[in-house]
């Protein structure tokens, strides 16, 4: 573990497949400069970045259930979501999805307790890259489906916003605090968005108009 | 007003511009199943609808409150969103910003009262176009940045979502009542934005990694 990481941001010692920091994520043309002003955009503050580790805090040992939650709770009986991480022909794919979802928890943690700095914006793209075809199934190996169609990944984001609030209150933290928790979650969230259009650009399969492929 | 339309649903007799439903506007290539889809991505269900109903009452009267906040408090003192209301050499254009806050105004009612069939689907698109270069400021002959940049839109929807909430709460509802209503509002806009992408692809302006240009 490079030195840089606190003992806080891993779910686990070893990831296998996450990269973040590492010299084999790709340089983003997305500047600092150009975060700054996304920050404007979303009107995430200090005060945000603050409630964040906070809200990094609360949900530090509830990653596993959370991410069980999304993933076996809500996207396995949506066919057309739970296909990315099948084969082609629909079978489950056991390994890529439990290796998928210690990164899902890590992106978790890494979303409340990263300082948003250069590594964090390249990884940003990373994580798109990963849902397009440009890099899609390659860290695993695996024959799934190409890319995870761009309009599904902007509305999964609504039900991820809606289903991390308990979580959050998880804690005893004041309603107040809560949702002053929540609000920082769903400005970074939005902003991670922004971030990860352009690898959809990139691969040009945004297929922006339809939600199945 | 055609006659579907119901008293409740529009902010003014006459919106300049606004052409929801009318036969101006160019049929989107996605469809109701699309939508379905899209819904079921988004976690939309029949209750969302149902409080997205609730908070347009609670809306209807004060749209204008709201867009001020949003237009005059929040965007006006941002120098990178406020110039998509602005001459390209920053001059103010009172009569473009007026008029485009009457169909902002109209959009809150019609995300909460509208039903989401192919007139709403088309409309989206209409909305996505006119942020693109192929629509901004043809609609009101101004010359005024070419579009706005997408990250920017995605972006403030985290702003739009957050200052909504208090006026949500602004007619007594129990806060469980303010909060299911809020989850549905970001749940449409979230929905609205994956289909807004669309018309920055055909654009091919989606500027996906500056936030300003």
């Amino acid at each position: 573990m490079p030195e840089k990481e606190g003992a806080l941001k891993r779910i686990a010692g070893n990831i296998e497949g996450y990269s973040y920091g590492e010299d084999s994520v790709p340089r983003s043309t997305v500047s600092i400069g150009d975060l700054t002003n996304l920050k404007i955009s979303a009107g995430f503050t200090d005060e945000d970045e603050r409630y964040l580790r906070i809200a990094g805090e609360v949900l530090a040992d509830q990653t596993e259930k959370i991410v069980a939650h999304w993933r076996a709770g809500i996207i396995a009986s949506i066919p057309h979501l739970a296909r990315h991480s099948r084969t082609t022909e629909g079978q489950a794919l056991p390994d890529y999805l439990a290796k998928s979802n210690l990164r899902f928890q890590q992106w978790i943690l890494d979303t409340c307790l990263r300082p948003y700095d250069q590594d964090w914006i390249d990884y940003q793209q990373e994580i798109g890259l990963r849902h397009t075809s440009l890099k899609k199934n390659k860290v695993d190996g695996v024959r799934s489906t190409p890319c995870v169609p761009l309009p599904d990944v902007i509305a999964f984001v609504a039900v991820m916003n809606e289903t991390i609030k308990p979580y959050l209150s998880a804690r005893g933290h004041s309603a107040a605090d809560v949702e002053r928790m929540h609000f920082a979650w769903c400005k970074s969230i939005q902003m991670q968005l922004a971030l990860w259009i352009g690898p959809y650009g990139q691969a040009g399969d945004r297929n922006p108009e339809r939600t199945s492929q």
